[in-house]
């Protein structure tokens, strides 16, 4: 699928043709994780009004929540100051963003030159992905 | 610069030896900017309890504020669960992350299949930087 819409066009690619998107509950703030898009990711992230990423592991878009039932509904797509970065404003279904069963995957705090798991398992992700 | 503190070691720095890290307000949640860090990045980071950053283009420390003035008071970092992002929860001195005088670097909407800046220039760029 090639996509030539003007707004997908802005985004200055990485020479893999990807780009970092945070996404931040939209009630909270919380910075729930980091993950890639491409520009079909993009796209259908608009289109859909739906987070939809690129995974740079299986090579392939991914849909948060296709096996999790984690979907992210955007309500807010932004774009940084030299066109890299997206941020989107979610709304987490089922309160959990990170494979570990946490909210947000940003659960490891530095405290006393360590870094510590601060955050509760919300979810047994052995109940998540099955 | 030699860095072996342990927590650093625990990033899973890229093949250029650099993370993304994220600075949001630590009232507001506000996502104000993200920019790149490497090893010793990091280690002064979190001695100096303010962000500095590693800059690309110039390829040289770069301690947020050294010309702005608009320092990043660091009150907390996290980092995700596969350890490769870094979040800073920043007190942003002077109100403004973004080089345009903005308060933050995402400033541009999408809406109706337009990126739109919706955010005020608080201070021209040519005051900040002079």
């Amino acid at each position: 699928m090639t996509v030539s819409t003007s707004f997908v066009d802005t985004v200055a690619w990485d020479d893999r043709g990807l780009a970092p998107a945070i996404a931040q509950d939209h009630r909270t703030g919380r910075i729930l994780m980091v993950a890639w898009m491409n520009r079909e990711a993009l796209a259908l992230t608009a289109q859909e009004q739906r987070a939809v990423y690129w995974s740079r592991s299986r090579n392939q878009l991914w849909r948060k929540g296709e096996e999790s039932g984690h979907v992210q509904r955007v309500h807010e797509v932004r774009l940084d100051c030299d066109n890299d970065v997206i941020v989107l404003q979610v709304e987490q279904l089922g309160g959990i963003a990170c494979h570990t069963g946490r909210e947000s995957c940003f659960y490891q705090v530095l405290r006393d030159g360590e870094w510590q798991a601060v955050d509760p398992v919300l979810k047994n992700p052995e109940e998540i992905y099955r």
